[in-house]
């Protein structure tokens, strides 16, 4: 994958769920982790390759790790942002990244990354189709230059 | 079902998750409901009829209702004890009836009901398998007799 | 409160969490519960007496009960649509009602019902303050005529 | 902190939830989050310094950061057993680690670390009062002691 396309953002607003704080008054860690799996899908989506047609496919994109760093606490009443970027693309495997900011004034919470490797429908380590790598990929193209006319305008 | 058999209980003991507070700084309502699911799941393993083996046989009590009364808190340090009955058997549907209490003192915290009809692996409502029934019956009455014996000692 | 009150409804909109589903295939019935939440969290905000005022207020609207009727399944991928309503206001309870929509085609999935009192900060029962039972009415008067004016249109 | 103290480990066993499985068929990547917590609430009740008094102290064990690795997924109907050590015992920090694996035949199922700052009520980082740096590694030491006279019978 082209370096550049890694800078192809999505960004997805939540409005925190009381449900997911915790007696500490703030949103619970564990929550960010299902945060990024919404960032992860909405990029998908707007790419034009959703999950849904992976699964579809008979394939999964099992996660294999995830790493998170906590910077500021979010509150019930704040909205998030999650801003998510497709920064690794190989044969078998994909990596997103994400910053979740406070919606309001941007500040940041968290940074986070998860990697995944494709499965098929008995869980074995597969190739990701190449229609699904080739969408990705143009997905990326994509994002990215209706980024660049916006920013210019 | 005898109607003697909704006596059959099977206690459940959880330790409160720190995940499961909320900014109230008590026990999220929303847990006690996956608290049921280990409660009923606890007593069909106690009854010799694991839930795995109703999937394993291409069926799943899907829950069809769900009535839950609250009394008083669970805090983050408590252990609950969920005390489950199977409350009705019939050819399409069961019920299971909870107490969620304390396991220090056994403060009553809330009381709920889960209804279910059996339904097949694409979705649609089916008798439950006459296997599944009895093995359930079954339960019940082992259940209750080892209950007995151990109320008289 | 006047009883055409409670025909005034906020909608919001979600999609399905990945993290929502189960190995049935489809969305946890305890989702649901987080999503009534999330609907009653709406509508007030929709009211103007956003929930982040009832605790700043030194309250919080305890559940005390939850009633729930599954209809039909929710899958990833789908958009499910909250529709709450109010439909009680008493001088130490609230009720909300819930209908869950297939925001594709409007199937009903399921309905609900939360019960709730008023506590204070260490959880006793307490009388809603009469800015909030005030605001909470006003603002379901203001939502029933925006309605109206919107459905003569 | 010694470095062997790090041995120290508690192990907790976990009935898996059906509400923590996703459409995989599998237990979600996010139900690991909540079972490191699990592991470690269970480390300090085991070390005699519990999570409980730290809270009651006025302060938190926040959680700064969390790398978890999945080697092969948990099912509906395992039990997972969460092997936990303090790895990380500094004035302003703590760090535990974990392995979760199959309680049946020890299968790895997923390693995991999480990263903490201390930190008072109001979320302002803290020095661990010295009392439960004290006992944290008093209860270490108890701990790999008891081991140690396991191992040798």
């Amino acid at each position: 994958m082209n370096n550049q396309l890694e800078e192809a953002t999505v960004a997805t607003d939540l409005a925190v769920r009381f449900a997911e704080t915790d007696a500490m008054g703030v949103v619970h860690h564990g929550a960010y982790v299902v945060w990024f799996e919404c960032g992860r899908v909405a990029w998908m989506v707007a790419a034009q390759m959703p999950y849904t047609e992976v699964a579809a496919s008979g394939h999964h994109f099992a996660v294999t790790g995830i790493h998170t760093a906590y910077r500021a606490s979010a509150r019930f009443g704040d909205t998030v942002r999650i801003i998510t970027r497709l920064t690794k693309l190989r044969s078998r495997q994909v990596e997103f990244s994400y910053e979740v900011r406070k919606a309001l004034d941007a500040t940041l919470l968290a940074t986070g990354v998860s990697e995944h490797v494709c499965v098929d429908l008995e869980g074995r380590m597969a190739k990701i189709p190449a229609f699904i790598l080739e969408r990705l990929e143009q997905g990326a193209i994509r994002l990215l230059s209706a980024q660049r006319v916006g920013s210019t305008e």
